[in-house]
């Protein structure tokens, strides 16, 4: 069973010790310290090391037992020697929550140093994030133990978006990416070695969490594979869980085995088990974040006919071949909804699915498209694909799109490809709640992740 | 047989006539005549209409007949009910090329007027790209006849990757990313319902042009595939040819023959063809820039095995997990090259391929890692993955990356993911003449498409 015991600790602690504070710019423990000081957490952080008597101008304590008060996390970021001895007392004071940062354990074959940390907290109620890891980020509480500097690492907004991995390196990235693209994140978690909180025990967490509005994974393999499916399953009726498993391939396990010693099993087997936990699984980065950002939506479609409208016909033409990929159908749209735009547009434009309101498009007929197949109850969702180089269509069509999106519950999905100018009016649009793509293809497929999520959670009899 | 006859005149006029030129600002006759004397189109530009008396400061003319030379090429945007006129006085007088921007033919059933469009021109030397197209852009030339303006649609500076396509609505809303996002292109062509100049025609132009480095198409379907075929099967031996065909599926093949009245035909016959033909096949917008970047690293790469070498374990996996699906191999990494490695690396990274230089990786790792591999003979290709947000990575990492590339004629092909410390990165190594993506699956991708495209060339007996 995941154990939750604890695991708020980690993300909302009033007190912190961080074990290993230093006063030498660019080390390990300047870095995460100034990361609770320099910003807005707002509980107290309390240096600890033999090295200095304050740590910027905050008093140092050489122990973790010499602390005011018995703080609800530390984060130890020592050599690893030194460890074990830090693990032990915080055990004994009854620390809830410890990220161990420190390397230097199974990850170089110091098995015997992991099995002793192990045994250290067998038994108590004390959590380990790590060892060997960049542990944990928190916008909204400001919890930040990444040793990575600002300017090699942005930090990203708060946001609906959690994720957790076993790999530093991709969570240090996949950070710095969402912060340069503007993508809010919540509750991120990198556990390296995980000798204790593992994906099963987040996974529930994270579910359960009223800021998390959906949880992404990367993972290269699983040892508990039971636990994860029953943590899964439970975790998909309530929040999305998205994930992105490498070591595919043969020469892909080989390669995992060698990073995080995951033995991957047969990629057959976890596709299998993903799909029975109601899991999405995705295949990049990229596809990981296209698939989350669609959970900002906030809607669940009602099945999987899509409708799609567009002023470039080859756009149309792409999404239709993507749907196909994607298991969705495009709606066969009511003879009236065909009949009315007809009536209103001119006769070059094609009122069938995909409808192509052409190169001279204007706003209005796009708020009429929106209108009649919002209204079509052959239509569970639209694809919505605006190019804004077209000069006849005018900003307004921001308003419209804006204004269909909050009065409907079907889904309205945005692409648009382009330049500085689309980025303006895609900004406009994320502003207005909605949630937009570069590509067809990128849409599309997101839009499928959407669809057949609420499926899965229709078919398990919860409301969607 | 593909036609030659005055293409180069579309591309490279010394005079050109704008039949519709305007002062109505932001009218098409406006935007284009304004393409060609707002900027550093070095050749003669006529004003055609009977409307002013000057255009923007430049006399104007009644009829091309009345023109002070006979120009080489004749942009006409005019009321499509006039267009046919003018067409036969361009064709009288043996204008080389006309590019009728004018919609009203046979999309919108006009199958008349379109008719008479193809007779006036038939047996005369006078080619015509359109009707209904956007036309030219050739930004080394300053040819433009893109009728949107600056505003809405950023111009691309100058580079090796041209493109052709019947949707315009693509041309328009690629030319803006591409400007964005610093890509060059250069001879980008949309023709619409390509009476006349057509894919073939194009094909075997552009493989000729020693401006041109890749050609890149977006089609919905092909009418004469037989000379499509012959054209590129010649041109693939020169210039590479990256096709993205739309209406794949069922669905999308009928939105196809909506959009541009194309015959879809089986999917699987075009797949079979392009592959005959030595045209590297894509399926989206972002994988056909993807593919043509790959060609600007201006290497062959003597087969398919591939040395990873990652500062994230995790990256690593996904690359060579995507190796499998490019149908590119791990490089099997000679003993000497792994001892010299193992000799100068801590022993926690990994000299097995893919090569792990693990979280704390500084420039001389990468430097060593580089010098090793690529004189190592069982290795064919680089794929270089750096994560930045790692801190013990110098800047001068830039440096060695690109003397070994200049010096090596074995491809390096950059992944690099993350934020604005990245971005600035990627820039300099962009500068430094490196190809670069933003994730393994991307880069891959791309390698594959390059590693296949040369391995297609030997095949056909020609050198690299």
């Amino acid at each position: 069973m995941a154990r939750l015991t604890n695991i708020d600790s980690f993300f909302s602690p009033r007190s912190v010790a961080i074990v290993g504070a230093s006063n030498k710019k660019g080390s390990i423990g300047n870095v995460i310290f100034k990361n609770f000081v320099e910003t807005a957490f707002e509980g107290t952080v309390y240096p600890v090391t033999l090295s200095y008597d304050t740590v910027l101008d905050h008093t140092a304590y050489k122990s973790v037992r010499d602390l005011p008060e018995l703080v609800d996390l530390a984060v130890i970021a020592i050599p690893a020697p030194a460890v074990n001895t830090v693990m032990r007392e915080c055990v004994d004071i009854g620390v809830p929550a410890c990220v161990v940062i420190t390397g230097g354990f199974s990850e170089i074959g110091e098995n015997e140093r992991e099995e002793e940390l192990k045994s250290i907290i067998r038994g108590s109620d004390t959590r380990v994030i790590g060892p060997n890891c960049v542990g944990v980020y928190d916008r909204r509480t400001r919890v930040d133990t990444i040793f990575l500097p600002e300017e090699r690492m942005g930090r990203p907004n708060n946001g609906p978006i959690s994720l957790v991995s076993q790999s530093g390196a991709f969570v240090a990235a996949m950070l710095d990416w969402a912060s340069l693209n503007g993508i809010g994140m919540d509750k991120v978690v990198s556990f390296g070695n995980k000798i204790d909180v593992n994906y099963s025990d987040l996974i529930m967490f994270l579910a359960e969490d009223e800021n998390v509005e959906v949880i992404t994974i990367y993972m290269e393999g699983l040892s508990k594979g039971k636990m994860f499916m029953e943590a899964t399953a439970a975790a998909s009726l309530k929040t999305p869980v998205v994930i992105f498993k490498s070591g595919r391939s043969k020469a892909g396990a080989a390669a995992a085995a060698s990073h995080t010693g995951s033995l991957a099993g047969s990629d057959a087997i976890y596709d299998a088990a993903f799909r029975q936990a109601g899991a999405i699984r995705v295949y990049s980065s990229e596809e990981l974040f296209d698939v989350a950002r669609i959970f900002q939506c906030k809607k669940a479609p009602a099945g999987t006919r899509v409708a799609i409208i567009t002023d470039g016909g080859g756009s149309g033409v792409m999404a239709t071949d993507a749907l196909e990929d994607g298991d969705l159908t495009l709606a066969p749209l009511d003879e009236a909804t065909k009949s009315a735009m007809e009536e209103k547009f001119p006769p070059y434009c094609s009122v069938k699915n995909p409808i192509d309101l052409t190169g001279d498009a204007d706003a209005t007929r796009y708020d009429v498209a929106l209108e009649e197949v919002l209204n079509d109850d052959n239509v569970d969702a639209v694809l919505l694909i605006m190019l804004f180089q077209v000069p006849t269509l005018g900003d307004e069509v921001v308003g419209h799109v804006i204004s269909h999106s909050r009065r409907s519950d079907k889904p309205i999905i945005v692409v648009s490809s382009g330049g500085k100018y689309t980025k303006e009016r895609v900004r406009e649009l994320e502003e207005g709640g909605l949630v937009c793509y570069p590509t067809p293809e990128r849409g599309v497929r997101a839009l499928s992740a959407l669809c057949h999520y609420h499926a899965y959670r229709r078919k398990k009899g919860k409301k969607g």
